[in-house]
């Protein structure tokens, strides 16, 4: 049998990324090999040093290259307020709004209500362990307004029940079905500042 | 200043990518790197070969390792026969299709009539030397249904208004606006077989 060419097997690979079909990543390989050799050679590089590189921030598990992230190793930060998020995408938004001045914990994930509530695709161990024997006193629960959102904050509720934490949850004030990463920074801010008291 | 971190440099680069904006690049770099570790490491292998190994056909223009691609090097296939396209996806349709028993020539771009008719994006150059001392009798033109394709129509059937092959154009018996890569292949059958005689 004849191996795969070269050009198929990257068209194949392509198809790693999140809604790229087979029509799509023939293009994005055609593209890549025909018009974009200077950036196709930049993302080989970038990918080679992520895949390198980029671990997971010990105290709050988003995406870092040291032990800790700029935000968890910034000791002016509130050390008191966590603020718990599926995504590193997530944080960036919170910080750009500028409304909370704790810290965070990324759960890298979501419970999908749909599969069962599954739990291994969010980082719970990590977050028990980030709050043992930590100061913080009170949770801000700020995942997505999504079924998966809603899942995860009812498993972090649940979680929470017979700690001594106080904790919410962020307003509705975002669009419903909406999530954070969409969200304009006066929305978000908004959000934070209604949280909703849970116990 | 701080050097940009490895996360957001992936981000930048996966900008590369046709239709690919910050969000979604976000998206596709937390994807890599969070839940397909595996897929990314196919996908940074993939692409290295790929700039590495993949070339041009010396003889139709298309992707391919060696000096010939495999139907250029088919001696069996029509020499006398020319089909020209876009791209090497639009070789990929015509060959499921099954239509045509003769060679191909790929432009590896298009004319688009909208900024000036640049013809730098087309490999005429190829095309004439390709021409030049060969078997060819006759030329079908295969590009898209497009104003980029009408428009690359035109050129080139100017540039055989006084050669001495018989050209022609598929027939219109694809969807107005349709592109090769996304017709089923009895339509493109049809388009071959009814092919219309320009000169
Ligand atoms: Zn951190
Ligand atoms: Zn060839």
């Amino acid at each position: 049998m004849k191996p795969i060419d070269a050009f198929s097997r990257l068209t194949q690979a392509l198809k790693v990324l999140p809604n790229v079909g087979p029509k799509s990543a023939q293009r994005m390989a055609y593209q890549l090999l025909q018009h974009k050799r200077d950036g196709a050679e930049e993302l080989l590089a970038a990918l080679q040093q992520a895949l390198l590189q980029v671990r997971h921030c010990q105290q709050c598990n988003t995406f870092c290259e040291g032990d800790l992230c700029h935000v968890c190793a910034d000791e002016t930060r509130a050390q008191t307020r966590l603020m718990i998020v599926h995504m590193p995408a997530d944080v960036a938004s919170m910080e750009t709004a500028n409304c909370h001045d704790g810290l965070y914990f990324v759960l890298m994930g979501q419970v999908n209500p749909a599969q069962g509530m599954d739990l291994s695709h969010i980082a719970l161990e990590k977050l028990v362990a980030r709050l043992q024997n930590s100061a913080v006193e009170e949770i801000i629960i700020a995942t997505n307004f999504t079924a998966e959102g809603d899942a995860t904050a009812y498993v972090l509720a649940e979680l929470f029940k017979n700690l001594p934490y106080r904790v919410s949850r962020l307003a509705r004030g975002m669009p419903l079905g909406g999530e954070l990463e969409y969200v304009d920074a006066g929305t978000l801010a908004q959000a934070v500042y209604e949280r909703r008291q849970l116990k």
